[in-house]
């Protein structure tokens, strides 16, 4: 995985056409560029073709900027949208939490290990509980306090908050409150969030006390983008875990722990290195 | 797993008190019994004690009917309901079935190979599909033809075959017909249905086609009882498989048959196994 | 997966280099074929390039053979190797039985059901227990008695079936005998095996006494290219399931062969669906 | 699982014979105590009986020490060995850790969170890459330098930090060095550690590379009590995780950092709550 040189990420979809995968490779092989990977998906059913192609640039005679927008007129030009990223660009990334810590922790450790092409630029909360130790891990704390009664201030606070660090991407690491339609809209970046159910089951609040009432026998958890209708975006990574009726509540919160830590930081990973692309409410997730 | 002499194997349940544990050994032990297994729950919400004995009753002098009728008594005497089978007893089931054959051929192989403690006494089918090669088998095939309109005929028809073949146990082996809750209820014994989703998700019609609209990253399958409540009986087993954006419908409903298989033949083990205790909307499996 | 109208699928590989994604796309689309997959893999440390493409192939004016002569001189002029075959094409394949059932019925199965592109044209075994069997599903059972006495005209007599049948791939469902290294160069075509443990743990005879022994917490199946070098060939698929100190060796047989069926199977699909390529003692499998 | 009173785990094993699920039960309600779990397992091979039993004993007159003690000797007077715990006995734990620290960090915050019923009352390493780690995190930590030509001398060493700390049990988490038969003869306290691989395979140096030279589609990580024959102590837990062929080394490496933290955490907590009890180089976990 350790590559060298950066390379180029393009992440394409548009109506499938005959010769577009021999069209994409041949581009880049005329701009002198090496194909190091090219996944691609078809669905039959409604006629879109989805690429991801990760090629070595570095001998191209223009920024990696320059080629994006190039690739991105090409792909135009077969009527496809497409997004080019390096993968020497580092994210900016905020990190949403409210009380509980499991997921929080799990992200900066992972992200202090290397696992995560990100900068953490800012941590933003309803609770002052997670201030010191974002302090002491070294990173910037916000708190911003939310009631149903201050929450458009807040949404505004959060997205002038967003704006100053310069975020790009929000990971909401069991933050226990739902974005708004119009936070979303004007955020316009992604935003990925952890349900503490195997959606679409237990939607909605206390899923570990649904599952738990409805007797089944796993539980899980979904990652997914987080759009204005809660719980319904499209679902990136899901985990489940076995219980038995021997599990109380208070156990299935503690298994579901690991759980959550698991899925949200493979969704996070995996976005973060242009392998995910969303199209209505589902994801193709180039692994 | 292979005991040389047969067990006596009770499940009970009822209001939780102090003592239960020792005071249900004492009785087994003071009639010369040898306990082997001896699970217990308790329902720490509803006050509710649950447990499996199995013992080694050869040195009794009554019949396993006359212990099990004591035992019965015994327990009632503690406040609790018993159900008491000997490991000797070998459960007349019947398998429903429709078109879909592969949960019909992994029960009869698996049961050909031993590992249900039943008999197979009747296979009933509102299709002749499987006609022939129910007699293959060397099992008799009973064809009810049923509509909407002949429902409640053809009800009682199924009913009088499982009668005449003194059948205590139906298992649904991918069975696409709705039993109603006249026929549940006059049938009075157990009926195991495998779901094809991962229940509470995707209940009622064409589970497949609902996951692949979602776009879930998992499929998978639920084996309950059947209840008047449909898709909403007590959960015995449930199981997952891990799918990507690459499986069409047509995957997924293949996929689905090996998760569907795997985890009906585990419920149907453990219910014959006298493992299974269904209370309320949900099941202590003593595993 | 049900596509209309055939495909073409080329497996290559060799030293890697700039511009191959980009060449091969070219070449099929020169062609005025339409590329539907097109995986690659470097081995980077190898400095080996893999790739399996396919492609729709019907508006050539080539029959599939000639393309495929074709393709192969085009890969060669490249420098590597490939091997193109026809989605139309049916494997024809011989299934290796001993005793155990539950491998053979599953494959059987599946096969009726559609699922295996493939020909059964052949079922042998040194022993007589599933002549009757093999006979109920309409194939023929070739009885070849071996004992190490006798191991080589045995193998002979097993060549000259599979040639007799055209046989170009061999399964070895739980199949109790080792095939010499004669054997296989003799019949140079690919042969697949299920050893019941999670290789390189376990190898040899007695997998789950081994397992059990150890008192392991997981057992495996393992299903990898038949070499000369006993359980040590190309591994394709591995599965694992968790048990406890309550199985014992019975037990763990009992639940091995729903492992030993499920992970045999799909080796055997990828491996017809053209998506392993193995080299050196490794697989690359592109599912 | 929050019960309010503490109660009393007694683990017993020995020689098999009839009625001992009933003697322990009577001797338990004989003192007012209450059964809330008896788990117990026959080894039917080598006529070996094993029992967890967990009961309210708020009722006695008596110290834990003492009821503790007069179990034991009721125990002894039935063949038995026996050791019993309160559940309100905090174990003094010690944490070994070398350079990696995603097992440290895990096991700490989950021991933050009160998923582990223990005090941490020593890190100890043969580094200092996590000394001021654990200083933030409020942890005593001893640096105790080893060589080949010192590890006498430091395990001395490190004997004494354990005994001025009054540890009863130490986690090995990803800590690089062997302990010697003399240190853990010396200790005679149970010492868990995380091995790398799915044992028995890939025993001894550098797991992952051996994994993937091997080509393997599993890696694995495993919990296991250490004694003198380094990677063949008694097995508490595994896990295992599906890779390709895509996956370097690092990759390897990375995704086995979640595996070993899940599989060690688990272990640890099993371990605590009295669930384990190894004979021979097996182990029986009462989850």
């Amino acid at each position: 995985m350790a590559l060298p040189d950066p390379t180029l990420i393009a992440l394409l979809h548009g109506p499938d056409q005959p010769g577009l995968v021999a069209r994409v490779a041949g581009w880049v092989f005329e701009r002198g560029g090496n194909i190091l990977h090219a996944d691609q998906h078809r669905d039959m059913e409604a006629g879109v073709f989805f690429q991801r192609v990760e090629w070595l640039s570095q001998s191209y005679g223009y920024t990696p900027d320059e080629v994006a927008a190039e690739f991105a007129r090409f792909a135009a030009s077969l009527g496809m949208h497409a997004r080019v990223v390096s993968s020497a660009h580092r994210t900016r990334m905020a990190v949403f939490v409210s009380k509980a810590d499991h997921c929080f922790h799990d992200l900066i450790l992972r992200w202090k290990a290397g696992d995560l092409s990100a900068n953490i630029v800012a941590v933003v909360s309803n609770h002052t509980d997670l201030a010191a130790t974002t302090a002491a891990y070294g990173l910037p704390f916000h708190h911003v306090p939310l009631t149903p009664a201050t929450k458009a201030t807040a949404e505004a606070r959060q997205l002038e908050i967003l704006r100053a660090a310069g975020v790009e991407f929000v990971v909401l690491a069991r933050y226990m409150q739902v974005l708004s339609a119009d936070f979303l809209h004007a955020f316009a970046g992604p935003v990925i969030n952890i349900h503490h159910s195997f959606l679409p089951a237990f939607a909605g609040g206390r899923p570990y006390h649904q599952a738990h009432a409805r007797g089944v026998k796993l539980i899980g958890a979904t990652a997914h983008y987080a759009t204005a209708d809660l719980d319904e975006g499209p679902i990136i990574h899901q985990g489940v875990e076995r219980v038995t009726h021997r599990q109380d509540v208070d156990d299935l919160v503690r298994l579901g722990r690991d759980l959550e830590r698991v899925v949200l930081a493979q969704a996070v990973r995996w976005h973060l290195a242009g392998r995910v692309l969303a199209y209505g409410n589902k994801t193709v997730v180039f692994d």
